[in-house]
């Protein structure tokens, strides 16, 4: 058929879920996995196995793609540049991913460009956070730099003693102001190569020690005004970074208006609830964007769309009969399940609801993502 | 996990979309494909090669599964009773899915039941033919009882020597009168195990050279009697024969009622339409059924929704520059390719519209089905 053979590093669920939006599209999206039972190789029929810090690795695969892209920022910049000098298409490409993978580089860089973000700083030695807190006062933040995700690597230490801990462990570290936020948002967009954005809806997204629980379409109560205004900020930063792809901008709603949390530059968990509440999921676009083909409407397909993580608890469930229940409680309800061992906090799966009651639609998703986490029903 | 392993018969399109069904409720589909450039063998983790006609490569299959299901109606009915005799769980099964695979055994049932069909009769002589048109006028229509599909296997003769070249081709027949028919519905419904069943509205389906060119949901201008009734009846043929998973009703709409044309016991192209279209797809309706799961919600998404098919063209198309244009066009066009090689007449994919307006919407999904069959935009 002649269409492009696009490669995805990672077999996570993004690269589980890309790949069925794929299967629509006449594609079959190869994946780089880790092992035989990541979530995306027990159903994509181009997989190939190795390790995404191996330069070989990614060498052996890119040559059998047209195009690379990630499930995860985990691949090392310098491995990512190698590929782009071997001639490889990789996007979103390394100059902008370094924005995804490195917080300071990026803190600085937004900064920079007089983008909002919370008042930070390089620390190494407890003098540096010290010196900090007297700016921004206690407690403060610490974030390890790279490679944090879902709240890992992130600290909130409430005086010097307990920053003293995380700078020990060694790891190259930024404080920041501890921000007093009303709630967390994310706006997702998503950029082609020759520069077509796109942007779904503003969305509050939820979070329980440190992972997304639950996410709402579009953010309730949100002004129009403010939501724009986050929109705009994040097709800028897409622009002016030079992303191509799916890109999640987490912000921190305050106050005195919107912050910048965190960049993903990929599909993300704030955008689970396009699969169904789109026209065209982020997964379907992040395909068209790598592909350079003219991104999809984004328009939503119900007044209020709630998504819901599905993580793990102690034990084996039963997942056919939590299925059978289910389904049986509320035949409208949307599930995916990633084929993932459970593992206690692990993100095993989420549901999606759609409806025109913003409660009712919350209820339905946080009733069905605990009875397939748990086998119980929340009321 | 602990999901039961759905096997399918067939490598086609259905199976290709039912494993992308499939991927979000934790499964993941095994396929017995002919090939490994299937539609569905080039998409899903879990292909074994292997003839469907073949017991033993039935066997070795149905091996690995939970429950096995049908892309088609060609595996032999015997080998479907051979393999129930293992105590395999095969859905539909063979009582059930002979209704679907002999269109005279199909006659004799429904017409013992009381259900309008055209008047039939077997046939396998000129004197056959010639007395039963007198009794119905030509023209008339033969049928080869097994193994048609696509207008494949029907002839609509006008006199008795081009029905003798019909009956020379030594095939089984059965003659049917040509019905006056105003145009042709199909009303689409699945069952499960305990007898749960779920109906979508009725659509129309608009045919050209007996191939389906184009599905409209609901159909228009379909009292809300005669959609009630191809619905109950639907539901009552799936409930009497015992059907398990999907079933199509192809009906025919005359001015004086409906009639039933034909049976499919699987996904149908007729449903094509509910992927985008309605709250549960035909192809997770399918695997909810097989899998003994309450059936899922089947409210429309759309007031209108259109599907057309697009079907090959004369040499190889660039389908990338096509869908870049198209996608460029109509960025709310939803986009199935199946990866089939081109043939000219061969279903390749389809395309999904969504809108408020019946004809605006219709227009969109044949002129996006129009320029990726060839190139060229319809007006």
């Amino acid at each position: 058929m002649g269409l492009p053979v696009v490669g995805m590093v990672g077999g996570g669920q993004l690269s589980r879920m890309t790949h069925q939006a794929a299967i629509a599209l006449g594609l079959s999206v190869r994946v780089l996995a880790d092992g035989d039972r990541d979530s995306a190789a027990l159903v994509a029929q181009g997989v190939e196995l190795g390790e995404h810090t191996s330069l070989d690795a990614l060498r052996s695969f890119a040559a059998s793609c047209e195009v690379v892209t990630f499930d995860h920022e985990h691949v090392p910049n310098d491995l990512v540049q190698a590929l782009e000098a071997d001639g490889t298409t990789v996007l979103p490409g390394s100059t902008a991913l370094r924005h995804a993978q490195d917080k300071l580089v990026m803190r600085e860089r937004l900064a920079a460009m007089g983008v909002p973000v919370p008042a930070f700083t390089p620390v190494a030695t407890e003098a540096d956070v010290e010196g900090f807190g007297r700016h921004v006062g206690w407690p403060l933040v610490l974030k390890a730099a790279t490679g944090g995700y879902d709240g890992k690597g992130v600290w909130v230490v409430r005086d010097l003693a307990e920053a003293g801990e995380v700078l020990r462990s060694g790891v190259r570290l930024l404080a920041e102001e501890h921000v007093p936020l009303l709630r967390e948002l994310s706006a997702l967009v998503a950029r082609s190569p020759e520069g077509q954005g796109a942007a779904w809806p503003v969305v509050e997204t939820v979070q329980s020690d440190g992972v997304c629980v639950e996410v709402v379409a579009p953010a309730p109560d949100l002004s129009e005004e403010r939501s724009l205004e986050a929109q705009d900020l994040a097709l800028r930063l897409a622009d002016e970074l030079g992303v191509v792809g799916v890109m999640a901008v987490e912000l921190f709603e305050t106050a005195s208006g919107l912050l910048v949390n965190e960049l993903a530059m990929r599909p993300h968990n704030s955008g689970h609830w396009t699969i169904e509440g789109s026209r065209t999921s982020q997964f379907e676009q992040h395909l068209r964007a790598v592909l350079d083909w003219p991104m999809g409407a984004t328009e939503r397909t119900a007044p209020w769309v709630v998504m819901a993580n599905v993580l793990g608890g102690s034990g084996e469930p039963d997942l056919d009969r939590r299925l059978h229940m289910l389904f049986g409680r509320d035949p409208g309800l949307k599930v995916h399940l990633y084929g993932k061992e459970v593992r206690p906090g692990r993100k095993i799966g989420h549901v999606t609801a759609l409806g025109d009651d913003l409660e009712q639609t919350r209820q339905r998703a946080r009733e069905g993502a605990a009875h397939l986490a748990d086998g119980r029903w929340v009321h």
